[in-house]
This record gives C-alpha cells, sequence and structure tokens, in this order.
C-alpha cells in the first residue's frame, strides 16, 4: 500500500511495477519465485494504514522490536494478502512503507523495493490461521531466553491469560538442521506455522516469538504481554520454590475480559507512539 | 467530580444524570443494580482532584501502573463516598474524569461513562477500613512474582519499613475457584477486604497488589516502595543465603518517620508528573 | 550558604538568624542543642556551590539517590564546618538551599530551615576523617541488597577498584537495638565512623551506603561506582561459580588512575545534569 | 584528524605541529618514545569522520559506553594507521576531536591533545589482524560479570551468532601479574590481540570487552549485540536447566546474513543518536 488515497493512479501503473519489480533482485531480499503476475486486492482505509504505523511504533516504544522485527495485518478485502512494511526497521516505517504481500510471500506492489527475508512467518500462518487478522515476529528479550531452556513459558498473570493454553517452541534444527537461523522460505514458514497450531504464541528457538491476534491491537497486546510475561516468570524462578500459575479454566476466562478491555492499552500506547 | 467549580449546575442537573446513567449499559462495565438513586456528598476542593490526578501520572511515572490499575480516596464530606476515575488508562486522567462512587460501587455522577470493573476493591476497602483514605490498586512488575511463589514479601529496608507488618497475599481461586481473575464484584472485594485486614498491603496471586494509606501521598509512597522493595528482595535472594529483614519493631518506629517525610518524594513526584 | 555573593549582608544579619535559627523547631527536624552561636567559616567560592548543585543532580540523574540521600562537602576555610542543603529531595536543590553545618551537626545559617535528620552521618565522618573532603549518602537500589545478606561486596572491575580495600557492614541494631533505622544523632554518626574506618565505602544494614572521598568528583564518582559494582557482582553471582575479583594490589593500583581520570566522568555528568 | 577540509592548512602546519605535540606530556595521557616525527597519511572522507561521531554516540545511545570506552577505525588510505579520539567522553566527542594514530600508539595530530591511556588495544590488533578496519572497546554492564566466571559466553540467538566462534578471556594478571588492569602499552595489547585471536570479540577479566569488525557499522554491532546476548545468557541461565545455544555451523550462517543487513541497525541507531 504505497499511498491508499491514489488509487487509480496504482491501477494504470499496476502492470509496469510488477514487471519491474519482477525483474529487480533488490539486495538479495525478494527474490519472486516466476509466476503470472498477481493483481492487488485494492487499496484499504487510511485508518487501517496508521493502525500499522502505530503498531510497529508502539512495538518499539514496549521494548518489543529494536531494529528488527516486523508486524503486519491480513487484507480485509482478500483473506489470501496481507499487508507489511518493506524491508526497514520498525521505528523508521511511515504510510508509504507498507507492501502488499501475497500467501506465497510476493510483494504485489513492491516496485523493486526489498521485502523482509521472514515475510513467509507471516504468509503461511495467514494460510493455516483463517481467524487470524494481524501478526508480530519479535526478538523480544526477556522472551528469547525461554526459548532455550526446558522449562515452558508459563501465565504468570491475567494480563497474560492467552499464555495458559500453552507456548509451543519452534526449533528450526530439528525440523532443517543447520541454517542461518531464519523463517526464509515457505517451507519453513508453514513448519513454524505448524509448530504455532491454534495458540496465540510460538516461541522460536535461539531467535524470537510470533504472536497473532484476531485484531491488530490484539496481536500487539499479545506480543507486548508476552515480554513482560517472560520478564515476571523468570523473576519468580529466581525467587526460588514453586510458582503457581494460571490455570487453563483461569486463563480462558480472563483472556476473555482481556480483549473487552484492549481498547485501553491500544489507545494509551498509539497516542504516546504518534506523539500525539 | 467532572467540575467541582459548578455545584450549582451540578446540583440541578442531578436527577436527570443519575437517571440517564442508570439506563446505560456503557460497554459491559457499569452494570448498576437497581436501587433508589443516590445522592452526591457534594464537590470537593479542586486540590484534592488535582493530587488525585497527581497521584494517577506519579503512579505511571513511578513504573507502578502502565496501562492498567487505578487509584482513588475517599470523599472528604462523606466516608460512604471515594472518588476514582472512570475507566480510562491512568496516564491519560485529567479532573473531567472523576466520578464519585458509592460503597456498593455504584457511581453517582457517571453519566453514562464506564466505570473500572475492579471498583470494589476500593469500595469493600473503603467500608472495612475507616482509617483508610486512600488505595492504589496495580500491577507493578516486580510485585507479581512475589504473589505466585511461597518465599514472602518482607521490608528489605527502612523505606519500605511498613511492610514488616507482614504481606498478606489474596488466592482469588482459594475463595471462588476459577475465576476471570477480577474483582468484579462486592462480594469478591470482601473477601480481599478480609485478606488485607489491617495491612498496609495486600498482594493478589497471578494479578497484583494493593496498597492502602491514611493519605493520598502515603498511599502513593507505600505502592511505590512496595515496587522497589520487591525488587530489592528478589535481588537480595538471588545473591543467596539467608536475608537480615527488618524487625517489626524497627519497621513499626521506621514507618513513623517515613509518614513524617513523605511530603520530600510527594512533591517531587508530582512536580515531575505534572510537568511543572 | 544561602547567597555566597553577599557576604556583607550575611554578617550584619548573623546574630538576627542565628537566634531565630535557634527558637524555631521546624518540623521535627533542627533539634539544636542550646550551646553558644557558632560564628560561620565565611563564604564559598559560586563555583564550589554550583559543584555541589550538580553533585546532588548527578547523584539523581545516575540513578543512586531518589527523592532521598545527600551530599556534602567540607568547608574549604575550615575542616570542623560541612555545606550541605537544606532537608530537601536532591533533584531540586539549588545554589539558595546550602546550610553551613558543623560537627555537632547544627546548622550555622540555617535561618529555620529543617535539617536532615542524617546530617549527623556526615559530621562524624568529617570528624573521624581528616582526609575526607565530600561525603554521600544513598538508599542506591542494587547496594542494598548487599547490606542484608552475608556475602560481601567486591570489586568486580578496574573502575570499581576502590571496592578492593573491602567494604564494612554498619549495623544499627547490633549497636542500638531496635530504631527507626536512621542516623539521627552524633552517637549513631561515630559509629558509623567508626564501622567505615579508613575505607572508602561502608554499607547500612537495611537502608543504604556511605561513599566518602577526597575531593566532591571522587565522592560521587564512588557512589556511583559503588552501584554500578553491585549490579554487576549480583549478576555474576546468578550466572553461577567461582568469581574472581580484583586483588587488593590490583584495586590500588587501578584505584590511582580512577583518581586520575576521573575529571572525564564528572564534567560529561555535571553537563548532562545541569542541562549544559 | 582535526579538520578534514582543511588539508592545505594542515601539510603547512604539519612539522610546527609535530614538534610541539613531541615537547609536551599532556596530563600523564600521551607519553610519545622518542623517534623521527611520523608523517600523516592524509585526511579521510568527511563522511568516515561523521560516521566515527555517530558511533561513539550510538555506543553510547545503546548501552555500551559511559563516560569510558573508545572506538576506532583503520584509516582508509594507510593501513599502519587509524583514527580515534582524543581522551575524552564518547558521548562528548565531535569531529574536531579526532586524532591520527600509528601503530605504536603514537598520535601523528595530537597537537598536544590528551591520548587515551588504552590505544595499544586497538593499535596491536590494527596491527595483528589485517581483516580488522574497526575497534570498540568497552566495558558494557551485562558482559563484564561473564569476564570473571568460568562459565563461557556463548551465542544465545542469531543476532549475536559472531560469539558461536568462541568468546576468549584475556586476563592481565595472567601475563603481567599485579596491574592497574589497563592496556596502557604495546607489549600489553600485543598480549591482548594474541588472546584475541581469529574472534570477533574477547573479554577482558575485571575489565570489559573487545569487539572488532571488517567495517565500523559491523565492529559497533557486534558491540552492541555482545551486551545484548550477555543478559539473556544471565537470564536463560537463571531460569535453570540446561541451555541450548547455537551450533557454530548455525552461527557462522547466520552471520553471514547479519552482515548483509547490518546497515538497517546502523541506520536508525544513527539517526536517533545524531538526531536526524
Amino acid at each position: 500500500m504505497r499511498n491508499p488515497t491514489r488509487p487509480l493512479v496504482a491501477a494504470l501503473c499496476g502492470a509496469a511495477l510488477l514487471l519491474s519489480s519482477a525483474m529487480l533482485s533488490p539486495m538479495g531480499h525478494a527474490q519472486e519465485p516466476p509466476s503470472p503476475p498477481p493483481v492487488s486486492a485494492g487499496p484499504v482505509e487510511p485508518a487501517l494504514i496508521e493502525d500499522l504505523v502505530a503498531a510497529s511504533r508502539i512495538l518499539v516504544d514496549q521494548g518489543v522490536l529494536d531494529a528488527f522485527g516486523h508486524v503486519s495485518v491480513r487484507h480485509p478485502n482478500d483473506p489470501s494478502r496481507f499487508l507489511m512494511s518493506r524491508s526497514l526497521a520498525p521505528a523508521l516505517v511511515t504510510a508509504e512503507d507498507f507492501v502488499e504481500h501475497d500467501l506465497d510471500g510476493r510483494g504485489i506492489d513492491a516496485n523493486g523495493r526489498s521485502l523482509f527475508l521472514e515475510r513467509f512467518i507471516h504468509a503461511e500462518i495467514y494460510r493455516a490461521r483463517p481467524d487470524v487478522k494481524a501478526v508480530v515476529h519479535s526478538h523480544s528479550p526477556s522472551v528469547i531466553p525461554f526459548s532455550v531452556v526446558k522449562r515452558p513459558m508459563k501465565a504468570m498473570y491475567h494480563n497474560a491469560a492467552f499464555l495458559a493454553q500453552g507456548v509451543p517452541i519452534f526449533d528450526i534444527r530439528k525440523h532443517f538442521g543447520m541454517t542461518n537461523m531464519l523463517v526464509s522460505s515457505s517451507q519453513i514458514g508453514r513448519t513454524l506455522a505448524a509448530d504455532l497450531g491454534d495458540k496465540p504464541v510460538v516461541l522460536m528457538r535461539g531467535h524470537g516469538s510470533v504472536a497473532v491476534g484476531p485484531s491488530l491491537p490484539l496481536a500487539v497486546f499479545r506480543a507486548v504481554y508476552t515480554e513482560v510475561n517472560a520478564k515476571l516468570q523468570a523473576q519468580a524462578l529466581s525467587i526460588g520454590g514453586p510458582v503457581t500459575f494460571l490455570e487453563a479454566e483461569e486463563g480462558a476466562k480472563a483472556d476473555l475480559t482481556n480483549e473487552q478491555v484492549v481498547g485501553r492499552p491500544w489507545e494509551l500506547w498509539k497516542r504516546k507512539a504518534l506523539g500525539k
């Protein structure tokens, strides 16, 4: 979505852009497989793009993303498309930076811009999970230690109730041997999506995690509180002795409330992140 | 307290507002039981409202509150009333956002505004503890781990001397089985107040804590130093070996001094929080 | 030192101010014993007062002081006098707030202003240690845990080399039984100074610590790096296994270098703290 | 490099400056051995100097440097020269502060300015490692604990993949007995460079660490992610049980990707550090 207010221009330029995009091999990022040029699912509301910009900056503000990581949202008009920024530090993302992707990880309107190497995380989760409308991939610092130990991450308190469903770990080595650790293909993305299953969060061994949700605010909320929960759980374990976690039923009930009140942190975070 | 400088207008509009408030069911929050419409205990000094705004922002500034949590003060003219903001992130609270509540958790001048789901924490503590003039409920991060382990929180140093009286834990599961973890009724609030007993702080298992005080600055002081103490105690425990805590008598003596000097942090925090 | 640029006015007003100061009992703080009214050792250079203001704010900036704690400097003209602010949060201190104290903890030019309850820490250390020109008392958060455990604080790295001389702990309970934990008299101050001995830092059980130095920048440097060292040592201990600390000889040699380069952090911190 | 835009003036003034530089003994820092006056390798691009200023400030911004530590870059025209600031807190460095050094640690255009005591770290690594184009020396807080324990630092995740080659520790006591802990001579620098070997990072016992790279952005990247990795590893160890680190082959593959994407954090950090 380069500029959602100029759909006519976009339509006229479409074919040419796609052609040039397909021919470019931008800095080793977007190696698009040969296939019939895909057609855009059309522009989306500017408010959704503003929310995506906000989500990117919120996740930086809240210490979930640093120079790496990304957030996407499923296209409201076409479940086989999603919107994610071009390869860029999330703190720098603006409305002009979003690219429509298909579920094979191809950029529809990339126009030669580099795409994220790990866009397949998003693509394959959108393919496997029709309920998911937004995806966050991060290397948030308190979460990574739980990806490399035996002790599972569990729900410490009601704000992280969504973790009471269990938190699987995707280990790329188990499936693909020695790699560069990245989810750099549809195949690896499919395996990650399978390990995520029907859960809201999956950890990635020696790498980071993915949080998904039925809306953009809820995916962001889950990414933030997964980080908070990790910090709290590590501290509880360092105090020592048995730890009482939320029961699955408590988690399910508390999560319903979280979904009702998510607007409260979302509005606060958005205001702070956009400097309003 | 929407606008304490306009008591006449408030008086004239009272009946109509209460009627409309009773009929609204605002977003699943304020489900007020049918009962004779309560009458306001009257406006309070603007300085008290300013202190409440300051308290809300201080608690955010000091890392005690994030997007959730709330602070209240008992009504100076009527011990059966207290003032707390409508359901809103504490960083965003202004003088216009305060609502007079009665001890059943009903908003006297809510005028259709959503109330906090957990206002019953405040209501039932004010009912049970005549000495309490202010209440803070938070999910402050270092405190939560102590709510889910066996090792009790104890007073590490003189600034947290109030903890030397002992720190009880309220476990909602023990009393009410599988819940959404929230103190969402007078009944649950009463049980929490009973577990608090005559202490200044109670932890809530898998949730957070409540700090109370004989004044607003002191309740805020206790909420802040409960968080600091938790951080210090976790660090002492991670160093290992036996830890020497304050004796109860030391705590009682040191707390008297804290009560005398609370104005020093209060003025500093207020100045920072209000950007003055 | 209310205003060092007006020595004549100060001289003229001296007697009257001292008289009124002696009669006031300001909020339970400055209870001055009856004695012949002391005479000021005279004004000091404005640059020294600016350094004291800077020291106060540096210590807040660096996370050593919060709303509590204080820093003092020995009077350059009279070793039996020292300058410390009136009882005030250190972040708020200005040049107008400094009071000349004698070694009995009396304010020479207090003029009715409240003095710190714990000015006796400073007074008795200046009495016992002619080499000390500046004193910092703080509750810096990483240090307090080391005041309540058996494991001694030791020098982790060259910047904290001054700790390689050993870090004694003053336990007020051992000497005075159940107290309010404060060094609120000359007698308690003397005991603390005795426990400090010839070292640069003493911990205070369940309370905080004191750092001293042959100059104001060096006392501030030691307070800052005592806090850093505590954080590093706690982390090393949590990693586990034996820890290699600086040997006493390494510490002595490295500390000589620290004394030579202390101007580098001092200028940086001062610039930040004074917003220049 | 005082001012790279004035090469003619620099050339004319050269001999005189070198002469005066050799005669000064600035505050115990730059004690230059008698030898034929070295000749400058010439000015460098202003963009490189801007990057060096940026690197200094980035490392402060990212919590790697405090008032101490330094970063250098090899001279692009002459492999036997490198550029590093005069002895100054890294947050205060400007384009005017850079000095050309030779591999004996002599300042070519110091012009009487003090040089860093530990410039020999840089000099000897540039001498031993032709592949190295930039060097960072820091006391970053999470790394120091790993310099004094038995448990080795290992690669926790893909961003710190360069650590999977192994992280040696230089212990000055082992080679030189009781010292002031500083790398204050060519001889000590050579030993440090030998312990570094062909690795990207070496820890210094009771002191800090050095990160090197084939470019300035990559050396900075490694310094930052060594600090992050140390924090993550300490947290994983405190959770307990065996930790799964990156295998050497995973590390080698992931590091190739890091080298390709280093521009993303570099541009973000630079923009933040320079306030653009």
